[in-house]
């Protein structure tokens, strides 16, 4: 009975709010996100960071919102208004950016105010919550580079692949000057627009060139997903054996063709010393599946929240064909082994503290970073760039 | 009786159909479309381009499908199957990308199978239909440009503007070379990426400049939206005079900011002979609105299904500050004033007859193309591109 009537007051306080709101009255403290399309009034967040969301649907029965973790992972029911318009506050979220979607009588949807991005492998709502004190990612009056979008013909998969690749704010003007290239890669269920759209890494590298803190390089976004012609189409499973399959079309992209084209179509310097890889979570796996077998083509590695689970480093002697037995050797070739994950995504941090430890064990040297407050998602990704490309060709 | 009993077969043949296809036999002649997301089943697109859409909403009262001209502008009922997809068949749709939403239980719907496109003034699911025997639009064996994400700071708005930029294929090589331009607007409700996302504007670009029939170009395409710092936001109605009021801001910034940006940060000849402007709908009415008023800037001009209407040319002898009252002078300093449309957008049509007749009758010289058999949709301007482009900087 205590329960019923918590639950009866809380629906009655959420009805009092709307009710007030509906008015005019009490969302004076929310303001619309800064990631809303031109002219939307929601979203809207609060000075705490709570996000108040509406959806017009007279005729529906059920309405739910979610999003991701630092968001709200739980499902959080919208009350209907006298007007058709469904509401729900998501109290104080986390900083930075968050996809997030409605399930309307079951459907999801996305937010007709927010702008969509490639996530959860279709396009998905997102929204850029604020972040007081760290503007490390923001677009600041320094010189710019340029996110080109690239097409180039893929002989491997038989399909025309697009690539995004940043040129830095001086390339334009020193048209003799030759860069070194990191290669980056995105998750599981997004593309290669991941890292400029969502991870803001242009304005991220922008700032650091300007701050004199990273040295200006290439950065190649590419799609981290390849199926080989006339091939069934890869697994779409999680497992540590789908993931290592639908990498393996994906190193030969890399070998044969992407970094090729690159060093063909744009001024890198075309060595492994001036070659970096990195990833986040899938493509923290596939930096570590492909790029170790490659010391030929890479000197400095980055896994941000890699998802290096399961057998990869559970006999790392021979993992690789040995690549780290000669510890040595690795440590005089390879000038950077970084890890990183945000504190809120345990099973992340114990990858990172696992790997580095098995590492450790053979005299592999290794660095990691821990982003305090943040999950698996942008905001731990955007400070792993930000920390990593400083360290970068140096 | 007789509307009914054949209302009734239609159901049934409806749901006999879509039975034997949730068996999988009858949807043979259909495969996913080459828009749709990796590894999505629907839509599907039959050898007569009719259109197999599906979704899954299990507890969804009422499912339509609604789309752009050339696909379904009336909205289509869906039909619910016993394992809770929604389906229909969309008759022979026409050429090219057309835009497409669910409404489910009232409420508009991205297809999750495929890709989203700013249009309507939020993110819209698209579908590519086939063309046979046209190809100009797709990526080919050819030279290929990049579109580059260029971001500048715009004191008018007070806001960091995105633009996008192709260069073209020899842009990286040849390192001394200067380039012609042409600002490319997008219509009403779309944005920047809109020209080479919907449009493929880089692909017919490659193409033309790789068969010899354009001259290598540089394309600037920036948002057509644009409100003063501090006033309130720009008036979104259709009328000739909210259009108007909403240019003017917009003209200030090409003239003081995008194109000094533009000159400033490419490879540009910065000279009004090399400089042309085109737009589509409300792009096509803000080519003449800020062209006309700046012959000392622009040379040739498009206007593609030009939102041409109202008074704008009534008295075009004083119309803008008189430019077209010396017919000789204009001629000379104008090299192309063309106009584009759909066969079947008649009222645009009837724009460009209008809009001919009134320069012909002051001496004005033009030159129009019909589109056969598209409406007001990106077939229409993918087309009138590949018409137009190859006239400029000769």
């Amino acid at each position: 009975m205590k329960r019923f009537l918590t639950f009866a007051c809380l629906i009655l306080t959420v009805g009092f709010v709307f009710s007030q709101m509906a008015s005019g009255q009490s969302d004076a403290g929310f303001k619309p996100a800064s990631s809303n399309i031109q002219g939307a009034d929601f979203p809207k967040i609060s000075a705490d960071n709570s996000v108040y969301v509406r959806l017009k649907a007279p005729d529906a029965v059920k309405v739910l919102v979610q999003g991701g973790d630092g968001l709200c992972p739980k499902p959080i029911d919208l009350v209907k208004d006298s007007t058709g318009n469904w509401n729900a506050i998501i109290p104080a979220a986390g900083p930075g950016f968050h996809y997030y979607w409605f399930m309307v009588d079951g459907v999801r949807v996305n937010d007709p105010g927010s702008d969509t991005y490639f996530g959860y492998g279709r396009p998905t709502g997102g929204i850029e919550i604020p972040v007081p004190g760290e503007d490390f990612f923001q677009a600041k009056n320094v010189p710019h580079g340029d996110v080109r979008e690239h097409w180039y013909f893929s002989g491997i998969t038989g399909k025309w692949r697009r690539a995004f690749v940043y040129t830095p704010p001086d390339y334009e003007k020193n048209v003799r000057q030759l860069y070194p290239v990191l290669y980056l890669l995105h998750g599981a269920g997004e593309n290669e627009r991941g890292w400029s759209l969502q991870g803001h890494m242009s304005f991220i590298i922008d700032n650091l060139i300007a701050g004199k803190k990273a040295v200006p390089m290439i950065v190649v976004m590419d799609n981290g997903y390849a199926t080989a012609r006339d091939a069934p189409a890869a697994p779409a499973g999680f497992s540590m054996k789908d993931l290592s399959k639908a990498a393996e079309t994906l190193e030969q992209v890399y070998v044969k063709e992407i970094i090729p084209d690159i060093d063909l179509s744009y001024r890198t310097i075309p060595k492994r010393e001036s070659r970096a890889m990195a990833g986040l979570s899938m493509g923290g796996l596939q930096t570590m599946l492909i790029g170790m077998n490659h010391l030929e083509l890479f000197s400095y590695f980055g896994f941000f929240s890699g998802a290096i689970m399961g057998n990869i480093l559970e006999d790392p002697k021979t993992a690789f064909n040995g690549v780290f037995a000669d510890a040595a050797s690795f440590n005089k070739k390879v000038k950077l082994m970084w890890f990183g994950a945000g504190s809120g995504e345990t099973q992340f941090v114990k990858m990172v503290e696992d790997s580095r430890k098995k590492l450790e064990g053979l005299g592999i040297k290794s660095t990691s970073y821990i982003s305090h407050g943040t999950f698996h998602e942008w905001h731990t990704w955007r400070r792993d760039l930000n920390e990593f490309a400083p360290l970068l060709f140096k």
